[in-house]
């Protein structure tokens, strides 16, 4: 088994309501905060047989609306 | 501004429905997975004078259900 890590981010330049309302609500208690994106980690033990990158594609990220990068831990 | 990267994970004991109903999909299409846990990630451009540590833990995770790591990137 190995260890990966996928994490996952709405696109560039599509909607990301809750990164901008965490900035604003940072903003609003005084923080100096710039950009704020909030996406997902999903953290899997996986067989060293299994092709991660299609699993990924095909049932955990959305590529249409979603980016995503793999890394091993 | 530097960039901070917040990993936050259900807490090690306390039920993860997310990460189980994945391991399970995943399982039931034939993939060899072990445990799968399912969390956030929030990314920041941050002032360098502010206490990322206080800003997270106050506003970002809330510590009684949820583990976090902090990673500059």
């Amino acid at each position: 088994m190995k260890k990966v890590r996928v994490l996952i981010r709405p696109k560039k330049g599509l909607l990301d309501p809750q990164g901008r309302a965490v900035r604003e609500m940072l903003q609003d208690h005084g923080f100096k905060v710039g950009e704020v994106v909030v996406g997902k980690v999903v953290e899997m033990e996986v067989d060293d047989s299994q092709d991660v990158k299609t699993l990924v594609e095909k049932f955990i990220v959305n590529p249409l609306i979603e980016d995503y990068e793999i890394e091993e831990t």
